[in-house]
């Protein structure tokens, strides 16, 4: 018997290969979720709460992704523990290569590799994280309602946050290495007309304290080397994200941060390569988004089907 | 007291707008949510049962509404229930007004007012409905698996639910009037190569047959007026959707169909104006898109504030 050739090869097992894997199994396409992990459920599953996902108030980020993972059992979804170590796209089908030395032929790929945060590498910060130190003010600004806060960062994203919390927490710091901002202009002069924000220039977090929660952060000025502590609830890091597009490097089109380029039809700029969740350009990096990717992502992957018969 | 100004004003209460309500509601923007049911849920609560909202399997589309619905009550968002009359969009704030003669303030709206399926119109069809009478082959078609199932149409979206049930159901029938498609050719040619698909053409539906589940349609041929009987367990009808986008004809750009067009930051033509869920310009219209475009609504609300402060 020879190799089957899948319809489908889904890399990464987040809300976004997942979701994709229910709508192609629901589709009786011929699906098989590669994923390097032991464990289904991507970034969510060090996420202490997820709060909106649609339907699922207050969830556990490790209950949400074993509850994708039940559906997906529940419908007979085929997954495989390996890591994928090249991709070719041949002229008619693609071909996954596995680090266990496997290759598998596919009609269509789904990159759901996802991202990650950058971290500030600082003590505490690994040790406190959904404990009081958060990397996405979208998901986590609600649980410090009236709480004391420092955004660390001076980019759009880490500006964006801070607006954002200060709607919700009593008090705002953010804490910047330079003396002005990256971010965009509109986005500086709203923050500075924030009563509740405060902007430390020049200061760098040296390590986040903390036993169960986090209760300060240390910083140290760039210019003069002085130390200084901020009695604070929560920290949010926004030093940047990290797209895990690397297997597609040199074969799709990538943005200048690493992204795979592709609308929500999840079209990468190859033929039969889709994207899906955090790694393709998007504006909200989300749960209920990555998951609408994957729906959407199978829902291209049929008309490439048709259209290549 | 004067009137509130509202930060948002959400035109029904479906997958969408709950979505964007419980993103409102965590972001602490000023929310009002305006459904002119006495239920929210949307098209939902007409569905018998929903198995591909990823991580809540074989659930029925009433129970999903609450859930969404229960979400938002846990957030606290604030309801009203109450039909927009008409809408009117001012330099700076949107004037929402409402059949109980109230009219509100708010600096953006979103449009999530759905849309409905052309119906048949012919005995059998309300009352099966959801009982082997289906008008989504995307959400309905695994109900279906080695079964018999007829699809009603000729355009693209019928040709396409053939092609999609053809790897599902053991037989499928498609019914049209002409004696040709609308479709797109490569559609066509890729469903006349189905084995397990038969198109009747010239062929009306005068009725669909069954007590508690789908048993049969009645047909009769355009031009001798034939009558005949074909037994089938499932009956996908396939003759277009309507968006209920009638309040902002005129104001926001639609499509030919009457879609708003939007992309997935939901940005219609007019500034201050978003629309989620199915009432927009999208591929795939399910509940899982219908969610993610309410998140992402709120995230272009948010910019949209900063930019406009």
């Amino acid at each position: 018997m020879s190799d089957p050739l899948y319809d489908v090869v889904i890399i990464g097992s987040g809300p976004a290969g997942l979701s994709a894997a229910i709508y192609a199994t629901r589709a009786e396409l011929n699906v098989l979720v590669v994923e390097k992990e032991v464990m289904s459920g991507g970034q969510i599953l060090n996420t202490y709460e997820v709060d909106n996902y649609p339907g699922l108030p207050g969830i556990s980020g490790y209950d949400l992704g074993a509850k994708f993972k039940e559906h997906c059992d529940k419908l007979g979804v085929v997954s495989m523990e390996d890591e994928v170590t090249k991709l070719e796209s041949k002229e008619q089908n693609k071909l996954v290569y596995l680090a266990s030395g496997k290759t598998i032929s596919t009609k269509t790929i789904i990159i759901a590799t996802g991202a990650r945060n950058r971290m500030l590498g600082v003590p505490g910060e690994e040790e406190l994280s959904g404990m009081g130190v958060s990397y996405c003010a979208t998901c986590d600004g609600a649980f410090f309602k009236n709480k004391v806060v420092a955004v660390i960062g001076g980019g759009d994203v880490a500006v964006e946050d801070a607006i954002f919390l200060a709607r919700i927490c009593k008090k705002v710091y953010v804490i910047h290495r330079r003396e002005e901002f990256r971010a965009a202009k509109t986005l500086s002069t709203c923050l500075s007309n924030l009563d509740n924000v405060e902007v430390l220039w020049n200061q760098k977090v040296t390590s986040i304290e903390g036993e169960d929660m986090v209760r300060a952060i240390l910083l140290q000025d760039t210019k003069t080397k002085e130390e200084s502590q901020i009695p604070v609830d929560g920290v949010f890091i926004a030093v940047g994200t990290l797209p895990n597009s690397a297997i597609v490097s040199g074969i799709v089109e990538l943005d200048p941060s690493g992204y795979i380029v592709a609308d929500e039809t999840c079209k990468t700029s190859v033929r039969g390569i889709f994207a899906a969740g955090d790694v393709r350009t998007k504006q909200l990096r989300q749960v209920v988004t990555a998951a609408a990717d994957g729906a959407n992502a199978i829902s291209s992957i049929e008309d490439y089907i048709i259209q290549n018969k």
